[in-house]
């Protein structure tokens, strides 16, 4: 363990991270550099700065990526309407490549020669952080503790504290939640307490990011969405950079109930879990972009894009997001959205974010052609006999050959 | 046109496939058979024969096929979490197989040589209506009267039917809709009219099955639901046939203002189209059924179930129940549900339908290994860093050599 | 039929096309404009020309293309190893986009309103044709005369041409095949006759681009082939353009005996059909291609290539090369083919193209991890234990609940 | 180490697994059980009891599971023309599942608590075997000596062997040969040695199983397969049992020189590896089972096969024969073959297995149809039209809203 000199740690500023600080020096008597971003997890940052400072820690990052995180990570996502066992919208998963790749990108400048972070051996998210890590810089060390050490409770974790005089305060600024909790602008996630219970229901005073449906306004609340390339630029008229989009929404979806999540997933470490998630904002992202897709994609397009879509869920979910095959599908999808531009009106409502209208310069929808009235020939009725004719013709032929196809 | 004997009409009793049986026996100077089946619309099967009789058929068939409707064609349909485009529920579709099936088998009960329907040319049901009868019986001759007469406006269908003295209070029972209509136990849905703008919201009055969410009750309701094998066989306890699930849940989801859709969607005729849909047990369905899922299947087979999934729905949508290609991918589906038993317990609230509790004797989620808490072992955490090794080793060569991976 | 005013056939000047060309003057009562390409069948195009003007004809294009269809059609086909239903090259599907969109470019140049071609109404040809016309120019008229016409046996072509003085020798040059035969860089495609009966062997003399395996000499050629980014850019070392390597390679191919194929296809118009193919090039690229990316590819892109390619290749078969999926698959895989380079060599022998070795700057192959012998720590063994315990975890839980996984 | 009472070895009677039994003896104190398999590796397997019984085992099983092997692994993997990576035929990959079942039937059988194999920690087959083991009996315990032990040389396992009193004449029967190999009934592979230069031409001595092209028979040999439901049952009118049935084939194959294989694969565990394989007698059976359902299967679901075959392939490469979603994946396979009956003639010769004729009496393959001569009305060309207009309606819509689809 003598051999490495220089650590980045993606650094929270909570206690845990901040033991880690502690175990490392001690653990590997190497220097710590910490990193603290921003990605909308609705805390301050700044006072990451001062308690890595006071445990020693000479190289500080300390950095606001929200607009990268939704332009490059959260944005190419949602251009595939992307959704992990039809349920789960990947709020975890997305932000991890962005810190993994700042992670590596500050040792390279630092010269340090590994990287550590505080996810457990249990979970998906110490994959995915070493997965970028090790895609981006194959010869890095990577320093898990919660897969090394022995505190393994709160209480050793507790001890050790008072034992290395790291400041208890960390913990004591709030109550404790009963849930292990991660934020970020694109939702916020609760697992763990009584979640790991699946026949028990979510206490209502868990959930912080949205109102109850039950608590919601009376009133829906309509809101216009402008899309230009399968992303979207504006809110009722209003250009907003993406992270600024993002958070709009999740005030309107949030305001109004929208975006709560109770599942049991399947994580790539083999085991089942329950989660709770509060994502309101790409609740409402997700239904707006098919909507918009309805009237500007093509039929092939849109169904090949819905069969690669669980693919490329599966590997965001897994963390090859710096993987040959995530580019690769990311080029099929992007091919898609060129023209994927247009106008979506939604109608939020005590939990339900629904489409009641949607228009597009580059709408393929022809109301000539698929008009009850008259259509002026646009539409020969009987090409409809040879269509269905000579797609039958395979099922006529095995049919008269005896197949039994009832 | 003179070779025709005898044609099997599918007969809703109402005007235009009245004027249907009058231009079968004049144009084709044939018999006509009526079938009229109840699969669950919500008006009355019977008076369809006194109206047949009228028009001169003396073979009516008049049948109550809602059980077998739900049990074997919505229920294996369910079992896939089938949506076609990524939300409507297929509800037209799954009911056009059955009265395929059941039209060639009167016509060969009947000794008919053809069949006939009243969907127009601009469609999917006619070709959902014909794949059906020539996979069934291919040497059938199909008459689709839309694609063939001249009766191309609601003016001449009127003065065709004061010339045959087609008694006229066929349409006058109630106030015309705006809207084409269609409806089974799964849905009702609505077409034409102002949702032939895909930009205008439909008028709350449209909606027949549902209250709106805003006149929902202010308190929810939940629901328990019993799974045997990925099919519901039980309502908070109470053991119900298929086709009474189904009708319970409508009620229940109607009530609740769930399962409004509203969407454009790309038909296999080649164009988009805006259809508005009322699926209210079918909404409460799909998510329960991914909740006992989440459960009791395999991580792998669910994801393979997912990624097969839009072809399915598709193969379903476009008219292939009938066909080799849906029977392949029946059986690995069905393959899938033997252990997908269980209960979910569901909240239903002024338009959403929330999953908030699942168990099952044949759960696979397993809280000694998936807990926060001590695991006593039951899980390695070292293990997870040679897992994540040889996973990353692909990315670590290509990495190594060079490749550019950001 | 008298609003066609003018109409870009494709011209082969062999008889049944010079016939077409009369039959639209007549029928159509239009000007005639022709356009005869060479893509590498193996014919002068040039004769065409008099053979236009002998009709009447005044516009009349002859082109080669052999150049643009290597390098813009079968290079990019190759890059996705496509083959349909296992066994075809793709040989003629591959041309007809070309074709189609060089008719709608001499169209729009010459104010054309329609197009023809020579294409019967029971084969994927007509198919490729107007997709193609009506995906360039939707509102293009397209003529398919074998559809139209009555001249459906050779009788009746004869006399009509007797009829209209259509020089009788445009036959005679050569003896008549009894095969319908069709022909360009890629390969030479026969059906018809005996063909027609599956079981029947297809006849020696029938071949005419590849000796038979028995014939090929009994001295194995070896060929080195240079790979850059997924294309062929050099053989044996020599810099060719790509139509001569494709040129050289069936050259080298035909003499070796390889390429023949013998199979049962399904039509995308519904029926099955018998075809003998020669890709004597096609065959020795394919399994060299294989080979490149054995060594350049990452596993996963790999896979997914392979995943993806069944649909590619069906998408090409049924004539939607111009179609937004078509383009969405290629920058699938177009973006796996940045580091496709190196050289693959090759042993052909009696029928036989077999890969002996490859090597790459781009390898991916790494021989210090790969080695029975003393890897020197480059691989860690016991990380394959966690790797396999994680990866078994489902399983384990699964059948420690009882299921059945025998 | 203490806690293992009994492990059943994988017990091949080579010299490794010798020294496996008595280190498994010395370093865990338990009894050992050995299980040797003949799956038709071509050497005897009784020779490996007097082995055994000087080691000191008690419990030997000695098995023929020849016809198992072929029966419910090879055969039901052929159904669905299985190839990895487009070019291997997984002849060791298959062979592992029945292995790993014995394992656990035997270890349940006497007793046992653990199994143990002689693969090492870099392949692929420590994982098919111990996925196997887990997925049967999820509580045992598997011991892998070569990720465990330090016997990491060849001159280390010598003197073990020498200190251990292990009878050296173990490897002395035959000249040691310079690469890894595997056999069983479906292949024999070869790695190692000069084959870890991707470069390097095997050699021709290397070859065991078959002769070269250039040494085989200058007359072609032509066989019937007859198959019943995809698989074969007789060879040339004789009815075999499976593993005869790939026996003669093989024996066919290799004295044609056909069936050789030598390409760079991606292990399961991350790396490439190059092999060289024989598989005479797959290699016919695969191309007849194409060409019996080239006339027998339905178009989409050959199709539908085909996509999913790379990933059943990627099922079984790496090892997940017993788990639900190979199952999922055979009910649909299995499906599809009810009606792959007939007899398909091919043509050995040098190197080749080509088929020249296939005939059923389940066959699709319509003559009067298909036909290029009169087909009497078959089939109507003039449906041709209407198909083509209606699948080209979206791509026209899309020109004439400006898509540029060039």
């Amino acid at each position: 363990m003598s051999d490495v000199k220089k650590v980045v740690l993606a650094y929270s500023g909570g206690l845990d991270t901040s033991v880690i600080v502690k175990w490392l020096q001690e653990t590997y008597n190497c220097e710590v550099v910490t990193f603290t971003a921003d990605i909308g997890q609705g805390e301050e940052v700044e006072p990451a700065r001062a308690k890595a400072q006071a445990l020693g820690v000479k190289e500080i990052y300390i950095e606001d990526l929200r607009e990268e995180f939704v332009r490059d990570y959260v944005y190419p996502m949602f251009r595939a309407n992307t959704i992990y066992e039809g349920e789960y919208l990947l709020g975890t998963s997305i932000a991890r490549p962005l810190i993994a790749k700042r992670l590596i990108e500050i040792a390279n400048e630092t010269g340090a020669d590994a990287i550590s972070h505080g996810a457990t051996g249990k979970g998906n998210d110490q994959v995915r952080f070493e997965l970028g890590a090790y895609a981006l810089k194959p010869g890095v060390k990577v320093i898990a503790p919660w897969r090394e050490w022995d505190l393994t409770s709160r209480e050793k974790l507790m001890a050790y504290c008072e034992q290395h005089e790291i400041p208890v305060d960390f913990s004591k600024s709030k109550k404790k939640s009963p849930y292990s909790m991660d934020a970020n602008l694109l939702h916020i996630s609760y697992e763990g307490g009584i979640l790991e219970d699946p026949w028990a229901e979510a206490e209502e005073d868990m959930w912080r990011w949205s109102v109850s449906p039950e608590a919601a306004p009376d009133q829906p609340t309509y809101v216009e969405l402008t899309f230009e390339k399968g992303d979207i630029v504006a809110i009722d008229g209003e250009t907003l950079k993406p992270h600024e989009v993002l958070a709009k929404l999740n005030k309107l979806g949030g305001d109004n109930g929208i975006g709560r999540l109770d599942i049991v997933e399947n994580r790539y470490v083999g085991m089942k879990s329950r989660g709770c998630y509060e994502t309101p904002g790409g609740t409402i992202m997700l239904r707006a972009h098919r909507a918009i897709e309805s009237i500007t994609l093509d039929r092939e397009s849109a169904h090949l894009k819905d069969s690669l879509m669980p693919k490329y869920a599966e590997v965001i979910y897994n963390g090859y997001w710096w993987s040959p095959e995530r580019k690769m599908l990311q080029a099929a999808i992007d091919e898609t959205q060129k023209d994927v531009s247009g106008v979506v009106r939604m109608k939020l409502y005590k939990g339900s974010a629904t489409v009641v209208g949607r228009k597009s310069e580059q709408s393929l929808f022809d109301e000539s052609i698929a008009t009850f009235e008259d259509d002026a020939g646009a539409y020969d009725q009987k090409d409809a006999e040879g269509f269905i004719k000579l797609n039958a013709l395979r099922l006529r032929i095995a049919a008269s050959k005896g197949r039994n196809q009832g």
